[in-house]
């Protein structure tokens, strides 16, 4: 069960996350899962969705975006072809999601924090790379706007995401873009800080699975993300006690 | 642990599924989970995506779209919008995947069915009654064009879909509108005839959950599912016994 | 002068109007005109558009959509190409305007009532079939908001619809799908309660016509008109009272 | 019943058709009815629209589009808006389907007849105007690929369109804008050569109308046909002995 | 150096603007340069674009248009396309820029002047036929809201545009289409009354150029200015007087 | 004369092109002018547009694209939007024509090169810094089709485009942003390795500017024209040679 990098079967690629990678955004980082490469930039913004206005509610949203030659061959910019591919809602509406589980709306207040997902390099695990990643840059551009306000941090906790496959010949974590093509099951695993679970999507499109396989997925996903939050907890330094803190 | 209409936690609504529903379809039924009615048309078309041109292969596709007064309020049409929203962008690629994982690609040929499933009445669950019910219309659009045909039947196995939440005091099975706008989590299950999963979407917006709250989700949708099947086996009457037939 | 249904030239096709078809609209119908099926719901909407702001008066507006298996090859969404069809505006901004010819627009107030026409099923005459059946959906929207106020009913007069075609072979009222693509010439008429023509639109595309055959068109459209405006009142029993009441 | 510049209540306004009025199209005019300006462009194009690829036939089809100021205020342009209003749809459909009821389709090959109908000013009757002139830049068109080929000249009769309308005090010939603001019933006729209808459009928006009204406006109306017809044969000189010329 | 229409190489075609072209426009000519013809309509709004709303000031903004025959070969609409061409938004933009150099956008107030270049006819030079009609259809739309206001006219100085290109045995002014299809260089020049230089474009897809051609385009380029000047003032007649004027 | 990061009126910023940024591009560099940053990726594609095909020759095209937080605030997304601004219309055409004017686009043969050039950070000169750095990537991408091809290479000369632009005190070399938005003109020029001019655009929106003036930006241009030529040369290395080789 040697791999291509010859990684262990459940051991991540080498992940890297750069903070203020940006000069004008409140938050960004170049987060790097082996060779994917994402950007991730959070902008604070002064309104809320107008479902939110009057009730003192903030949010978070996401947006994600492929670069032409982030892939093999080169993809066509939505921008050209005038609207987003369904693969890129269904990305960015996870993001979003997986961010507002962590973060304390009410206390945001009415304000919207944007992360926008630039993929400069795509070798599989954008989306989760894009999560791990805006977890950082959401702390950064919070923290920008909450300086030593004496009131409780509003991110509750940390969030981290990655993807294990099932290959032919068995589970896999993190995988790379060869790896995922071949893969028979496909699970991206979104959990917090304290070991909840906030999205699990597994997706059997070349195949299903077992009870037994969905348990053996979620194991091996459980020990990395527990890796990606002790990356994010040493990048952000000083700044990870603020995170769950209770004022 | 008693519901608004009087159901036990893990007990479905009232499944009805009407086969022929439509007059020129190939196949097509209208599904009902309780109040939820959705009318799944399958339609075979002579040609494939431009990637499979010339492979041998076949493709399925699904189309989702909300009928304006299928909700409580109107909802815009996506045709005057000039867009589909994220939503129906990740419902119809979850039910074409769905149906593709039952189904022998290679053995269909260079053909494309298509399912159009369209909502008439919102009132929770409208994926999984889709996913249920295009079940159904797919079958009977494959045995149009099947007829005596020695070699297998391409439908490898039964497919149905339920949804589970966690509500703040407890797991219920096949949540209606207003118990799914009090969902702390959220979970859509496919799985197939065989009891194999197709997949697994657990989505914790307004909380997270853990691995044993993840199990008894996934416990009461197995059993939901397994209702599910009977009544498309018994619906498809004689046809039934050709799914998954080796030939 | 035997049609392939066996019904005499000048009969309609067997008309069926059922009222509150779905659940949460304002008003609905689902009327049939023999195999066309079209769903009609009215909202009733707390705005106008811009143009009437502050005016004090109402607005009636409808939409129309075919699904995609209606037809007996699939038509691919107007939500998927991103605009509506050149037919498809033509044939909204007809009903709009037939169903505002009887209603007593400031008496309705500051409101918008749409009218979404959703074809189930289209077998010729779903336009003419819209206008009928919207009728009705409109009534009971109105009646919904108006309740036991004593001011006058401020739908005027009962307004139904009809096709009337020249095949080579004759005169023929409601035609269906395989007459209509035969004829020669083809009428849509609108008319009131009262016997007032709204709408006379005879097109010759494949043909002309005289004076002699627009007054027998007219003549026959008119009888297929009266029948129809029994059947709604029929089918709006005590409420067809409050139809042009004077208060 | 004098109106506001001086016409009879049966008189049309000053028309005038300009022949080769831009340097590049195979036919172009200028029609003028009063204030109402209309460049009509014809192109001949060496290709079909899909359905009828293969088929030995031929097509005409129209556009039309307001120029931003060719209105009182300002409207804003189609192409910015990303999209063509109902009523540019309505009417485009309209003046296609005109001008292909007097051509034998069959006999010009497939080729694609393109009426441009862009109007400079609108003072009323754009949709008659563009008719009206766009026969002429037709027969030009045709003419100009037809030459002195001996086969029939595939344009069977003339071609006019005129509006009539009811005002509060009785019915009027070719209203202008401010006149048909002011109308309960609107109508615009199309007739050919050898007074044949080809389309009855009769509409009351703002009131209904009677037989003998219908009656009084087609009358009315074809004699202002009879007239246009007039100028069109005098503008078009010896070519319009071309025109239903049986070889 | 003879040229296809007999002129010298530093020789404009003839040249007209016609004012008051249009009924409805605040300011309106249509322009020729030699078959090039292009109608400019100026409109005057009374609101401005998001970004100056409450700053007091005004602005001028430019749409382009080329009528789909006014090109040798049929254009396909952007209003059918749905999206403007990038040559069109570039046309476009260069417009209002240079028009806005020669306004005083403080003295003109919060409101917006529309300048709408409908292309009637294109034999090269629609671009600076545009600009310079433009300039007249300002002066006279800024005089109908000006009136005897004694304040300076806002309109400071003359404005014209003419283009220069280099072909293979010299450098040729005001280029029509057939001597622009050849040009190895190409250039726009806009210019004030006073001799200024608003916009300089040299391009050279074809080729590249010296500092000595540029200089050489320069200067024939200033003498078609001069004389582009001279005919607008002769055609704004006594308004000629107010350009500048410093009250 | 002193600029706020301390630099000579005609001095460049720190410029930095890093060839290979990509994993997968046939050329890519990230080039940076100060706080500017872009990458260009290069794609060879087998195919060429419509108006060349069989013609033998092939094209560049470029396509430009702001990230959301380049930019001081955040900018929405293109694709978000539906449709590119003109702004980005204009710059991606510049960017195309320029480096067709040094490429033998019939040596090339029937492939199109298209060059993505995304900003990460803008701080003015952003079309100038992507003009350079696509030449180098450009320059990659056709080496890695031509290998040792004995044929001439088909890049001709170099090409380098630098910013110049005059404020209130003087004429100053490749602007950032904040003296960008004070400039009066603004000025973007293009040259090749030999010191020809491929593109001259001057534009004074904030004012105009005399003969003198567009000289001394001439002049300051190509001064820093010269200096990245040499940068380029450096980057490329014995690459540099290729270039203009004759075979």
């Amino acid at each position: 069960m040697t791999r291509a990098d010859g990684r262990a079967a459940d051991e991540l690629r080498k992940v890297k996350i750069t903070r203020n990678y940006l000069k004008y955004a409140e938050g960004s980082v170049l987060v790097e899962f082996g060779d994917t490469k994402v950007i991730c930039a959070a902008t604070v913004e002064e309104k809320v969705p107008p479902f939110l206005k009057g009730s003192g509610e903030g949010w978070v949203s996401a947006e994600y975006s492929l670069m032409p030659r982030s892939t093999q061959s080169r993809n066509v910019r939505e921008a050209a072809r005038g609207k987003l591919t369904g693969r890129t809602h269904e990305i960015q509406r996870l993001i979003g999601r997986a961010l507002r589980s962590v973060i304390d709306l009410k206390a945001l207040g009415e304000k919207t924090i944007w992360l926008d997902c630039d993929v400069l390099q795509a070798d599989g695990g954008t989306r989760t790379a894009a999560i791990t990643g805006s977890f950082v840059a959401l702390v950064d551009a919070v923290n920008s706007i909450w300086g030593e306000n004496s009131k409780p941090f509003p991110i509750k906790d940390f969030l981290a995401a990655v993807s294990v496959g099932i290959l032919p010949n068995g589970v896999y974590l993190d995988l790379c873009y060869s790896e995922d093509s071949n893969a028979v099951v496909d699970m991206n695993l979104v959990m917090t800080g304290s070991g909840q679970f906030v999205e699990v999507q597994g997706t059997g499109e070349k195949g299903t699975f077992t009870q037994e396989e969905l348990n053996a997925m979620l194991s091996v996903g459980r020990e990395g993300i527990e890796i990606l939050l002790d990356i994010q907890k040493e990048t952000l330094g000083q700044l990870a006690w603020k995170v769950g803190r209770e004022g």
